[in-house]
């Protein structure tokens, strides 16, 4: 099997770097030996062992019937979206750990690639090397997911981390992780929630079979949350983390991006650093949990190249993801219900008028009381906590 | 497509639950409605749903075309080796949740199934309703798995978790699991780590290849493990758990079952209570860990109907999972190192004097102390063991 790479940074040569280091595996498990013919990159490797393999025009891999897998990681919506779809209209099975094309285009790749007896994978761009996709569409196939909920994006779990470890505050440690390299330049898209919004937005198209709208999704980010957050939290035995969440209600789905404190006995608690992990709730399988690396070269180009090897022993059929083009309306988050923990420096009676019999967590900032909530509306949590006026408030599980 | 279920205790009931439950997506899934036409037993069941598709006769599944897929959940090696064995020969293609019976004859019935063009699965059979297998198979395919080590006994953890909690003793807990039907009235099979010991013994062969006889690994249960053992554990802010661990050593492999003392650091670290979890490391994803229900009824039912659809939806094609019948010779696990936590009433000199200078855990138990050694060989540890006289020791990661 020859096959083609397009994007030669850090996923791109880890994959070419997987395929050398295993062959004899991948060989086995694929049927057939896996090789290299190409790889497509702006620049010139002089020196690098794929120098003789560069191109910089696709339409070179386009053009050769000998190349019937082609991997896609070089990010960004365009030119990825033309090249792969030129590359599937040219019956040729392509993977992508790129998950801007697969939130904006998933289903349309999908369907060209069904007309074209071809596959579309795309087992990388969600939670790195862990293999959730595969275990969705693949493994979990006897229950119906009424929940995922992940922790998906490794910046920001790096940086909550090191919050909860080291009593550091927010800038401070972005600045560490964008020293560290963890975090870009521009940290917008992590720090603001949108990355794990489009993974959430990809895993719930999955589990629903119609196309969910990243935009749709209620969307927080951790710039919020400070070093006295997680005072509370040390108090209430409680991490915090950004999760990325879809539940299942009825024949409906709601999906969000927030920063939750976790009790102790949640799966998730205990993960972090820049693991990821998703927990997934099965109708008859109960609570699971699938848990590693989220980003790196090689983690995420094992998951490639796991994609790899399976339209290798596919490579004349085409495997059925269910995903139409059909737009999936999400509940309105502000109708579900959740539990908050509050902190405000309003009175204990103002507190009680406003919420009731609350929880109250008192005694760790000076004058000011966290409390924690009961089942609340979303709707009807936030004109409470404008009619008492709060500092912060974070979910709780 | 009809189906039969051998065993209708508490899987089989599951199995036949969960088909009900969720019929509409596992025809989705599996690309055509699944019926069960037959549930084998010895008994009957007067007023049970199923009371019409009671036999008593498996030949009565061996002769009816119309049922291509049979599930085995019936425990033990025979009848149910024979029962499959002719299923398979039939041309049906057979799910078993039976350990007992994929440690024994995996390799033989995946060749009789090989033979016949037909499928063997048995996901079930390790970890209940945690996907390991067909994540082993189908979605690690990228990896070299150097090391899977796993939590693979709901009761002894059950077990375990409570003592750690309550600084119960072992007798106590043992008959709190039996009285709650987490253990059964003859213990013996999960207190000495038998089970956990024929679960590795299947994943080793799946990672390998070639059979590992479970009567090759050296098995240690939790018998030995006291009250006081855990009062160690928490000064060192560490969990025991049952491990069943294989490691890959340049070609070969080793394989143990036995408690160790987990840092809190380690995914296992908070696996609690009756779930399972598999650590895995691979040699490009790195550290991953799969986590859920290994046991129940619903959960186990859950792996054992994926492997229905997956069979049905390969209804005519051999999928190839890796098992000859050759044996895999494990290395001794005399020559492996480990580090090991030790309880000893000598005195500090004596300890120096043996095991050189180790890391000391005092205060604890009144006359005695702790330590903890550097990584020793098990046969070297053994002997230095004998010589200075020690109360316990438990391995530590």
């Amino acid at each position: 099997m020859k096959i083609a790479v397009m994007g030669y940074g850090t996923i791109g040569s880890g994959v070419v770097e997987v395929i050398r280091r295993n062959s004899l595996k991948l060989e086995k498990k694929a049927g057939e030996e896996i090789e290299v013919k190409y790889v497509l990159d702006l620049r010139d490797f002089p020196g690098d062992p794929m120098e003789e393999c560069i191109v910089h025009d696709y339409k070179t891999i386009v053009n050769d019937d000998e190349v019937k897998v082609v991997v896609e990681t070089m990010g960004g919506v365009e030119p990825a979206y033309t090249f792969v779809k030129e590359m599937l209209e040219a019956k040729k099975h392509v993977t992508t750990s790129n998950k801007a094309l697969v939130a904006a285009k998933g289903a349309e790749l999908l369907e060209i690639a069904k007309a074209n007896n071809v596959n579309f994978q795309f087992e990388a761009s969600v939670g790195g090397g862990i293999p959730i996709i595969r275990n969705i569409n693949s493994c979990l196939t006897a229950d119906i997911l009424e929940e995922i909920t992940g922790i998906l994006n490794g910046t920001t779990n790096y940086m909550l981390t090191k919050m909860a470890n080291e009593g550091a505050d927010f800038d401070e440690v972005l600045k560490d992780a964008q020293e560290k390299g963890y975090a870009e330049k521009d940290p917008t898209a992590d720090i603001e929630g949108y990355d794990p919004c489009r993974k959430i937005a990809i895993l719930t198209s999955i589990v629903s079979g119609k196309t969910v709208d990243f935009e749709d999704i209620h969307c927080e980010g951790i710039t919020g949350i400070s070093a006295d957050d997680f005072k509370y939290a040390k108090k209430l035995n409680r991490s915090i983390k950004l999760l990325a969440s879809s539940r299942q209600i009825g024949s409906n789905y709601v999906a969000m991006v927030a920063p939750y404190m976790l009790d102790s006995n949640h799966p998730l608690y205990s993960v972090n650093d820049v693991f990821n992990a998703v927990f997934v709730r099965g109708n008859v399988l109960g609570d699971a949990m699938f848990y590693g690396s989220g980003a790196g070269s090689l983690p995420t180009a094992s998951a490639v190249v796991a994609d790899v090897v399976e339209m290798t022993k596919n490579k004349d059929k085409h495997l059925e993801i269910e995903w139409s083009g059909e737009k999936l309306q999400l509940l309105d988050y502000k109708n579900t219900e959740s539990r908050f923990f509050v902190r405000t420096d309003k009175s204990l009676e103002d507190v009680r008028k406003v919420f009731g019999n609350v929880e109250i967590v008192d005694g760790v900032i000076p004058n000011e009381i966290g409390f924690i909530t009961s089942h609340t509306k979303e709707s009807e949590f936030e004109e409470k906590a404008e009619k008492l006026g709060i500092i912060n408030r974070i979910r709780i599980n």
